[in-house]
């Protein structure tokens, strides 16, 4: 490959002191402002579950849609001067509203019914003691005219908007859209991922390792991350240290996917040949190299009309820490959710004495966090049961206790 | 039904001051002491997202397994007094080790390479200038004898625990169980968890409703809120409010679910027949009425091999309220998990006047929460856009800001 002139590739002219890093902040408002908004679907509520509502949802009707009784008991009209009530029926729920005209009657009234006519009170059972067709009000019971009546719209009036576009679907949401008749919605399409690993030494994890292999965990991170929050779907594909079989699945990936996503070779090796290869295909990229502890020979190409192409750095500790900064955030954006910056106080001093940004795995107890360095960006056993990556902005510092840091939790 | 005296049933007798509620933290004992834990099963890993591990999983091997290059760059021995070294060959990642044998010689390596033998010491690229066939040490070039290299077993032994028993398979977790070949183990098996919808006021939401009905809305959150966090399968049947539809259910599901869930009918009206009919299949409730806002008509049976069964009360606030503090740690529980408390600041003051312990959406900024209360338990536009429910424990009080309150998030 003469072609792929590594050595005036831009990580190399920053190792020799040519080029300057950029910041995090920079990386992502590259990312952020380079995105395309994705199509929207039309689906059905049951396949709605964590998609990304693409237009508001009006009340149909106002909310409650009839003044609705909200106890058990009977309902009476204020102006009756009687403590003792002939009960003249029974009010169920899901019957239409009957009618009261004598003062010293009452009806029986069940929660969820509509109020029946004549009436504007409700006197809960508590309060009353009924012996055969008669209701009397237990001794000083005193009632507010109106009370345990939910009233119609007192909630919201119809046509107001009860989900806003660009709203994330969870179980309320979903409550909603059936409550107003929405059973049907327009939602973003998710995006189609391709995830190329590349790395000769990365074997199946079903397969046996030699002593200088290792089993492939990054799709198993990165698979779930993306489709357990429902920001797209995604196809993987392993590739060897080989450039002639990373630029065709390359090249046939630029075609098909929305979001491409590399992981490995990105970095100074001899062997690393995704760079140079996208350049060939792609031009210069956005960036690569971010001031970051881990995932410093993180890379981002995006020209018109072609994918996003994440190009992360191989070390699992940095695939899921620059997945989790960068990519979640972007697929947020591409599916038309504001996904708005968290931040979480620390729980204890904490000193950061590396040179460079830190991305770092936290544990949240009590609304604080706690960070859990990596010994370095191939530690990724201390992974487990940490809830998402918190970011210490600037390198070498002494945080203390109650420090607000940007939070990127796994869901 | 002249056999159901609703009159004698506990709600009445607490209506009318006989019976006291119970508080919150004794219901909840009473659920989990009650719980039995769900066998296992065996699946492939690429089934178990947010499964729950019923076995420790070990590193196969240490981890690192190798001695593992950690830039690219040159190997050394460090005790050559060269600064001038002859590339011997070229060490890649995925390739057996090499060996060095002449001090003055080096060999290239690569990130994820073992380390050659004969060498112990990596020079990155950024402190070397290559020429030809030689690498010479740029001026000024220090370097500690052992650097960057990733030492066998130095994040863990062989043999070390890397998933505990009872942890919930995320995607950081999926990737440890890959890294060490565990590609496929054994989960809690999901619970079967009948839902049976009541009112006769309630349609089904691709109906068209006349004034005195409304649409349901319960699936619609518990379906998602149970499946879309792993904690059981749910199968959907809605009732009228008619006794011998619902006894023929009960019966039904009381066969074969593990878990039932009952929404409405469980109060004092006069159509109320889930309490009455559960009393005659399973004897009395562990409970009936817990000291709450919203869901005091709150229900739980669990006799010796019947399904757990939690009747919940009918509005939409009480219902996603009480699912989510009561029903989601029981499922928990039952699939081996140990769901500890988590608590998070309020952001403001709060006053809670109501004379019972309240269960209040949240939102959560910067690590601190507001509540959302809804004007009444029929409310449940207010749920959009929220987090979970928080509790306020004690009735009317005044919270100050920062005070800890027990949350239990959607997810």
């Amino acid at each position: 490959m003469p072609a792929l002139a590594l050595e005036t590739y831009p990580l190399w002219q920053e190792a020799k002191g040519v080029l300057p890093l950029i910041s995090m902040k920079e990386a992502e408002s590259l990312i952020l402002s380079s995105l395309e908004h994705l199509p929207a679907e039309h689906i059905n509520a049951d396949q709605a579950y964590q998609r990304v509502l693409r237009h508001p949802i009006f009340a149909d009707r106002p909310a409650p849609p009839f003044d609705r009784v909200m106890m058990d008991g009977i309902a009476i009209h204020s102006s009756s001067t009687s403590k003792s009530f002939i009960i003249s029926g029974t009010q169920a729920a899901g019957a239409p509203a009957l009618h009261l005209n004598q003062p010293d009657h009452c009806l029986e009234v069940m929660t969820g019914a509509p109020l029946p006519s004549g009436t504007d009170t409700v006197i809960p059972v508590e309060q009353i003691e009924v012996s055969g067709q008669r209701a009397t009000l237990l001794p000083d019971t005193t009632f507010e005219p109106g009370q345990f009546i939910h009233r119609t719209g007192s909630d919201c009036a119809a046509n107001t908007t009860v989900l806003p576009e660009g709203i994330k679907l969870g179980p309320m949401e979903l409550a909603i859209a059936a409550s107003v008749g929405a059973t049907e919605m327009s939602v973003s399409k998710l995006p189609s991922i391709h995830l190329l690993t590349t790395g000769d030494e990365v074997i199946d994890p079903t397969e046996t390792p030699t002593d200088f292999q290792i089993r492939r965990s990054h799709p198993s991170a990165l698979i779930p991350l993306i489709e357990g929050n429902k920001l797209g779907k995604v196809k993987h594909l392993h590739l060897a240290d080989d450039p002639d079989a990373i630029e065709q699945a390359l090249a046939s990936s630029l075609e098909q996917a929305d979001v491409l996503i590399l992981t490995g070779g990105i970095s100074m090796g001899k062997f690393d040949w995704v760079a140079p290869l996208l350049r060939k295909h792609l031009g210069e990229p956005h960036f690569h190299g971010v001031a970051q502890r881990p995932g410093k020979p993180f890379a981002y190409w995006k020209s018109h009309g072609s994918p996003s192409v994440f190009a992360l750095p191989g070390n699992p500790v940095s695939v899921t820490a620059t997945a989790t900064r960068y990519l979640l955030p972007a697929l947020m954006t591409m599916l038309g959710m504001k996904p708005t910056a968290q931040r979480a106080p620390l729980a204890g001093d904490f000193l950061w004495s590396a040179p460079l940004t830190g991305i770092l795995p936290y544990t949240m107890q009590d609304g604080c966090i706690t960070l859990h360095p990596p010994r370095n960006s191939g530690d990724y056993l201390t992974l487990a049961g940490k809830q998402g990556f918190a970011v210490v902005s600037e390198p070498k510092k002494q945080y203390t206790a109650g420090t607000l840091l940007d939070i990127y939790p796994f869901f």
